[in-house]
């Protein structure tokens, strides 16, 4: 039996899973691994005097931690930016093994972190998408793949608001509401709906699946606060539900690496992914199409895969962890979201007067885009009022930026234009 | 740059597919893990010339592979059962680490294979659920979980066949031979639709996942055979889908290891796994409830297991193959199917007469059995027939077999009586 001691960074919801988890399942996993789990420290700013340590020492001086020779892993739990990489680079200065659910950090300076310290294993399963091993599955079960797409509901506050908003018809505001009340969503919801949570995670599944490295500044950001119930049940009409979704895709233009929300075809398995829920979906050109699904956050949720990672560590060493060298000659560029290509959602608001349509069809003919469907809606605010929705065929965003731009300057539109992009994800 | 070398045993779909996927991904292999995978011999009993072996040497003698110092891993893909296991032994006993993709060798003699030659990595993602990496989830994304359940879909043939019916009502033996032509079954499709390749996979998925030894004889099989478009129709407009399910599950009395036709409510995302699709649904104490889906066949798609497998050889050795080590004392007994709990789908075809549900329901009575819904419904083929259509609430399998071999005895009663077992997956 070995003995593998962690020193905890932090002492939130995760830290705590940590220790329930440990708690719960030591027996089972030293039977599993030979590896015998146990929390010797744990350094956060305050004590939680109703946190059982089960023994392990605390303290309020993150230092402690790697600098105790009886710690043989250090886990970075307390979350944020600047503190945390400090610490995560401290612990690898003093040779310490780092296991992170920090996707900020990762996403930022995770590649300097590996490659400065590439001796000292670094992982970060619990950083995308909570007890999902997407992570292992990408670099682990599917390397032997070159990828197409990686495509993910990876916010599950975001889907938890939009599943709301579909299934219970409430507004946008009110949604939020409750799920701040559940606590799916923070006091300051921004990271969550901005889309920043979801692109700090996409950067980190980019730059695995195509071999680069991590950046941030790759990923075009929308959040869902623009959403409508009114969109909502129109793309269900046509068949579609409503997703904010990362994507990274290698197109033969350029790689695509960008956040926002997505209406996507209800056959698809990824739309009836709901709630708090994540999903990641990848194309590759062997294994086709695969997809991964559970909870994206909570403590033991969390906590299994930083888990997941602690043993891989005590069992691998540092056998494993192959520098991520990069050919700076082989990177694809990033393709700027104006050459992105893709279907479109549109709802244009109008006077219910004859040929609006036609004119609205002629803008978008100007720029060769094709109607793939369409309905006129009259909204329940007003009788003289309609709202035109259509489905385009795929396009480029600069072309159907420059085309509604034209359809807004027509006297009969009576408000701002809604325009979601299409993914039939196949 | 490491060099890793493949002998190849067998040379069919998968491994052509693996042929095929190291020609083409070679280079974004080696950048990404350091291995440069080669195969350097080939043994099969015939030589198929259409195969592009890419330079390696062919021979129609297995032994070659494994007496061959320049062979590092042997990857065995000529499926069966005898041949494939004395092949299999005679490779590790030569301290050959060995890839197999052979479900039914390590259902059945996989401990002895893992405990006699435990120094000799001996890796079988490929033998569960194809390009899915679910070995790798339960054993390491997963690792630090106590497991509830383990329930998949995990035979695309199977599921082909029900999807079929289901979504184009054509019959069991219509839709059998449409796969059979698409290449989806075999010319002898007994294997596949009563159950046994499933149970094969169930047994390695039972040991994996309740850390016991894999035990073809463990598990309880039923097949697809007797399905019916009139209870797929039943089921349907009651709000689910028969699915053949693969189900592993801790009970207080004992663990549940059974494969046979269920009832899925349409909610569930397995009801939604469709064709020649696999899915996996685990559910464990801290990472809750986590789905794994894609191919289950295919010689690419199984073609990325088995190179996950040789990767994870060439770049860990036998540094993770940590024993499985079981204390008979810790073994939970395996629940006979008599003891097992669950709901049932029941279809009784009887005369329209009044009084029938009554008697029915009195015989359920006597075994306490409730009723959660019914229906009765007039089959197209007589006006003086009904079926009687009901859910019943969860029961043991022996008194729902006494209660309904009773009302078998009813003189209303025209034929066979359907049951199906209803699994609501929470």
């Amino acid at each position: 039996m070995k003995e593998f001691r962690l020193g905890i960074a932090g002492l939130g919801t995760v830290a705590q899973g940590v220790l329930r988890v440990i708690a719960h399942n030591r027996k089972i996993i030293a039977a599993r691994t030979g590896v015998d789990l146990s929390v010797v420290r744990v350094a956060s700013r305050n004590l939680k005097s109703s946190v059982d340590l089960g023994g392990a020492q605390f303290s309020t001086e993150l230092a402690d931690l790697y600098s105790d020779p009886a710690v043989d892993v250090v886990v970075e739990l307390i979350g944020g930016d600047t503190t945390a990489r400090q610490f995560i680079e401290a612990s690898l200065a003093a040779a310490k093994p780092v296991v992170t659910a920090n996707k900020a950090v990762i996403a930022v300076c995770g590649n300097e972190l590996l490659s400065e310290y590439s001796s000292v294993p670094l992982r970060f399963e619990a950083a995308v998408a909570g007890a999902i091993p997407i992570i292992g599955a990408i670099r682990h079960g599917l390397v032997a793949n070159s990828f197409e797409h990686v495509v993910g509901i990876i916010n599950g506050t975001s889907n938890y608001i939009l599943t709301a908003m579909q299934q219970s018809g409430v507004a946008f505001a009110d949604a939020l509401k409750t799920a701040q009340e559940l606590g799916y969503a923070e006091a300051d919801p921004t990271f969550d709906v901005e889309g920043i949570d979801a692109a700090h995670k996409l950067a980190i599944l980019l730059g695995l699946a195509f071999d680069r490295p991590f950046n941030f500044d790759d990923i075009y950001i929308e959040g869902i606060s623009a959403i409508t119930g009114e969109d909502i049940r129109y793309a269900d009409e046509l068949g579609y539900r409503i997703k904010h979704l990362g994507i990274a895709r290698q197109t033969g233009a350029g790689l695509e690496a960008r956040v926002h929300l997505t209406l996507v075809p209800k056959a698809q398995l990824l739309a009836s992914v709901d709630g708090v829920q994540n999903a990641v979906l990848v194309k590759s050109d062997a294994a086709g199409n695969t997809m991964y699904s559970g909870p994206g956050a909570g403590g033991d949720a969390t906590a299994s895969a930083v888990l997941a990672d602690v043993l891989a560590i005590a069992q691998q060493g540092s056998a494993e962890s192959t520098p991520r060298n990069f050919d700076p000659q082989q990177q694809t560029p990033i393709l700027p979201i104006e050459q992105v290509r893709s279907a479109h959602y549109v709802r244009i608001p109008t006077r219910d007067e004859p040929g609006v349509f036609a004119q609205v069809a002629n803008a978008l003919s100007r720029y060769e885009i094709s109607i793939e469907a369409a309905i006129q809606k009259q909204p329940r605010t007003s009788k003289d009022l309609v709202a035109i929705v259509m489905l385009t065929q795929v396009t480029t965003e600069k072309d159907i930026v420059a085309a509604l731009a034209q359809v807004s300057e027509l006297p009969q539109v009576t408000g701002n234009i809604a325009r979601i992009r299409v993914e039939t994800l196949e």
